[in-house]
């Protein structure tokens, strides 16, 4: 033949390729299996700084892993310490305002707000990995916290059974998250996609600013219901009793607000007018009502009022683990431990991502769950890392977590001496803080971003947000997380399946739909498969194939060309195949024989081929009939289609045959 | 360079392959929405036939896709009657004592198992695609129904209410079947994949004998439960209960149909042998009974007793809808429907494919909804088409669905004349026979090789069967179909990610693990992600690789071996990419660059040029570093590296230039 690659056995009649495609080597089955738990439990192998080392090194080295704080407590540094200061202060003048608000929209206690950014900060910089992170509570979770407690236990009328669940539900989230962290079920917070996200907050973010109507119109009566057509039609069915003095403040603070946002994203320089801002109002709003002497005048305009002084008080006896709701409070505290923790994990990995440094996701939800647990036991509810917080942290030019610690002894400052300052704030301020806090929530570009790039991405958003907004949060994030699954498992269950061409002047095989100018074989019919083969699919792909070859055949036959001779399977991107894919490969091979056409493999994968081994197919196709490329198949039933004279390609001039890849 | 495919620019000063990676041509957006959907829900495209017809044709081919008799009805010849009617007297002799057996175990009215073989097959034989299946009753549905309804109700005392109830879920089950069919939902059954199945109906099968011990005992009070713990506690609890002449006449039976199995497994030709034996031993049973009048001799054996004359009575009135009990009846029936319709479709297409026709699936499931909707109205319950009564059929060398017609008409005989024939059967004649015929449905062979073929099925296989052993008939079916999904989700979670080699003196780029010949390309790292990038697995692909990248680096400045420059990710695995994928590709990028590397795409397919090119990720990575194949990209990565000096591939002793794939 003139060509070493190729060999023409006269026994066999058959080409074989100087090229075998290999069955893996062997491998144990407890190694095998032990690789795979490996690589699915712990991908980013954290033992590995263990191994070479002395036992005393290597106590050092876990409490380290538990406690990151003393690893980096020894290198802190003076200058660390005054950028730290700034942003520590930046974000206690956001914490405030914000803990404050967001307490009020979990229906506790408002003093709540500020025992929640005092002790569970502390934790996270001992515990914690991100140097940028801010914890605080968020409004998402005292959203879901109102909602779901709120079926059960009206916080009017039980406000201190209400208070103990909240408590109870923070300690099952983080009980539930360190439990995550511990057995390195980390990946579950992944089901959760950026489309779902995106859609998810939008929508709890509208949602919270359609209940803050209650606050800036002055309403008493308020349905309990959170989603668009129930808030509407309290609203509207209250016309009369809309207060104007708090409507007015309400819009002149949004604009204040509003305004301030504004400046923010024309300078970014100019980042801390939007940290200082909401403290600013609160004092403004204070000063306005209490200078006025509001009530004397008969304007009635609704108050913090008094605010607990000293810090916070222990809460572990409150556990309510007796209680007849302890279902929902489980319940509770799962669902906003998990939305928690995606977030939380989110930032993290973004700041981290952006200065270029690791984090253990594991680690982290272990640092989050201790952080809520601790703060069950010490009045605090649900905190995370939210991003908005985290970003102004950022910005403010944080260096480590202390930025947490700073943060958490201005808080103290605030409850010891600083209270009263509060008395006199109009809820109207918070409302107007929570609305312009929740616009940032609503990323209307990623929305638009999703439409243009995956249009099923979008839809999930857009299913996630109307589940959200007219439903519940629940209803929402169910919709959201199944349509996800739905779309993977759809992928397997509908694999693609190309018909490849030659792409003219090579042995490149690709798929005719990519590229218009490949040219199909005659009488080689090449089918890629585009997933691995289980039994979700391979029924479909059994029944697709045949109709395939059926629908080929006719279309040779009413065109008079050659009539088809052999079907190539590309299993290049068979990533794996299951008992059920084995059985359908036996079958096609079984139905393409008494069509009276042969069955060739092409590129099997390392999994494909053990399988393949071990079930006996090889022997059944003919380990002749498996080829490692594509081109090399196609070469060889070239061969037998035109009697031994190879297909030549040109290369200046001269005719080589080629290596196929 | 003399080879014409490869330009290197002096101005961009990048190597040019002269293979462009395509886009593939835009669609418009609904016309491939149009095509996704066609290809999910009619995968077999069964509007095909009816494309340029005229109307009284297409009118025609209608009735025929709902009733397949109109086709081949006329085509009837003599012969097929004659074939058709000896396996439907086969098949007959075999409905009758099956029938009333698992009538029993159902805890139905035995009757019920005539009527059941009587209706059904007459509507399958209209509406059925099918030529070799054999309609009647299962063991396992039967099991499921005196389960499932027999935790709201007890057949004993409330034997009216049951019967009800049994009908109602018969319909429920039919129009599920039917629904799905409708709605061309069939590929919903695929979820129960063949190792759950054989698994969970090796357990069912195990249970349904367990449950025979009551009746080969002569016990009066049985446990309700159908584990193997609450059964043995129960059978040896009252050994003094246990009657010997029930044990040994037990014995005896069981003996003699397993001798009959035996000799058909031996010599498959005298397969009527163990088709005849079990209506052979219900006529000596009964004779044994009468003719020594046992009970006048103080042996008290428990007899079938009267069983009415007359065809199925209409019970279209007894069907409870407003009953209390409907949740518990629409449970039931789904999910008997649905196992049924597992078993039935998975008999009808491996028979199809034998006999080598064509079965639609969702059309079968219309049939089989329809064939329970009616025998829910005439006092049948659940039927499909059980895989050993079918091969009975086939056996028995059936040529068309008549022979379920023979079975009917020989069934109706039976109940119009010889009904007083089982007045004297004894009950552990049809313990006997069940047991029999589930010894077929534990298919340990399948277990065996699905051990040594994929350990996770067979694991799958086991916990199915465990589930329904020690659990309950649900407990085992939710585990094993649990598994299936885990199975698949945990594919696209942790997808393999595979460092590829160079097969020396080629350009063929394979897995390391696979190929142990295959070389490394010093300064260059080749990475093959082998799944769909999407939410589920990017933030382990992006942590994975970035770790990859590291140790490389590491172990090349420990071995002080030229630094790592490139790496090429081979994308021609990647079926599809989400948006959450865009965002890692696009991290890794950065990622790469910060660190001195260039990130390189080789072989990217069409849906992900799709997406790449809406998100501009292309202008950032830059069209210039994507490439149709890894040979190219290692070979204009090599042309950086070592300055325009190609690397030289030698063909007969002499230096070409060969095309990459």
């Amino acid at each position: 033949m003139g060509n070493a690659d190729y060999v023409y056995s006269t026994t066999t009649n058959v080409v074989e390729s100087a090229h075998r495609v290999a069955v893996p080597p062997p491998q144990p089955f407890l190694k095998s299996l032990a690789s795979s738990l490996k690589e699915t439990f712990f991908p980013d192998d954290p033992l590995r700084q263990f191994k070479n080392k002395p036992p005393s090194r290597k106590l050092v080295l876990g409490l380290q892993y538990f406690m990151p704080i003393l690893e980096w407590g020894p290198r802190y540094s003076l200058e660390f310490l005054k950028a730290d200061l700034i942003a520590g202060i930046t974000i206690a003048s956001l914490a405030i305002p914000q803990g404050i608000s967001y307490a009020k929209l979990a229906n506790l206690p408002p003093i709540l707000g500020l025992y929640s950014s005092f002790v569970p900060p502390l934790v996270y910089a001992v515990m914690g990995s991100s140097r940028d992170l801010a914890v605080g509570t968020v409004a998402v979770a005292s959203l879901l916290t109102a909602s779901m407690l709120g079926d059960e236990v009206n916080a009017k009328e039980n406000p201190t059974l209400y208070l103990h669940l909240a408590f109870t539900a923070t300690f099952f989230a983080g009980a539930f998250q360190a439990s995550l962290g511990i057995l390195r079920l980390g990946f579950i917070v992944d089901f959760l996609s950026h489309a779902t996200i995106v859609g998810f907050m939008a929508g709890a973010a509208t949602v919270v600013c359609l209940q803050q109507l209650k606050g800036i119109l002055g309403l008493e009566h308020f349905t309990h219901g959170t989603d668009l057509v129930s808030v509407m039609r309290s609203v509207f069915t209250q016309t009369h009793k809309w207060r104007w003095e708090s409507a007015v403040l309400g819009c002149c603070f949004l604009f204040f607000l509003l305004l301030a946002r504004f400046f923010n994203k024309r300078r970014p320089k100019l980042f801390w007018i939007s940290a200082l801002a909401p403290l600013t109002l609160v004092i403004l709003g204070s000063l306005l009502v209490y200078l006025t002497h509001a009530e004397k005048h008969g304007i009635h305009v609704q108050v913090i009022g008094e605010l607990k002084k000293g810090l916070n008080p222990l809460s572990i006896t409150d556990l309510a683990f007796g209680s007849q709701y302890l279902p929902t409070t489980i319940k509770t505290g799962i669902i906003t431990g998990v939305i928690a923790l995606a977030e939380g994990i989110a930032v993290g990995r973004s700041f981290a991502m952006y200065k270029n440094y690791q984090i253990d996701g594991n680690k982290e939800m272990i640092a989050f769950g201790m952080m809520n647990i601790v703060g069950s036991f010490t009045s605090c509810y649900l905190t995370t890392g939210p991003f908005s917080r985290s970003a102004v942290n950022f910005n403010a030019g944080c260096k480590t977590a202390v930025s947490n610690i700073v943060m958490a002894v201005a808080v103290m400052i605030t409850l010891l001496f600083l209270t009263p300052l509060f008395h006199y704030t109009p809820l109207v301020v918070l409302s107007s803080i929570i609305i312009v806090a929740m616009l940032g929530l609503i990323d209307y570009e990623a929305a638009i971003h999703l439409w243009h790039v995956d249009k099923f991405d979008f839809t999930v958003c857009m299913s996630a947000y109307i589940g959200v907004v007219f439903g519940s949060v629940e209803i929402g994030l169910v919709i959201a997380v199944v349509l996800s699954v739905v779309r993977v498992l759809l992928f397997v269950t509908r694999p693609r399946i190309l018909a490849l061409g030659n792409i003219p002047n090579s042995m490149i095989f690709r798929s005719v739909d990519q590229y218009p100018n490949a040219n199909l074989v005659p009488g080689i019919l090449i089918l890629e498969i585009n997933a691995p083969i289980y039994f979700t699919n391979s029924s479909y792909l059994r029944e697709r194939i045949s109709r395939w070859i059926d629908e080929e055949e006719d279309k040779l036959k009413s065109s008079g060309e050659t009539s088809l001779q052999y079907v190539i399977l590309d299993m290049g991107a068979v990533g794996n195949i299951d008992t059920s894919g084995i059985s359908v490969l036996e079958e096609l091979k079984n139905s393409t024989e008494r069509k009276g056409l042969k069955l060739v493999l092409a590129n099997p994968g390392g999994e494909v081929m053990k399988k393949l081994n071990k079930s006996k197919i090889i022997e059944s196709i003919g380990q002749e009939w498996i080829y490692i490329t594509v081109g090399e198949a196609v070469g060889a039933c070239n061969f037998m289609l035109h009697t031994f004279k190879p297909k030549p390609m040109t290369v200046n001039g001269s005719e080589t045959w080629s290596d196929n890849v």
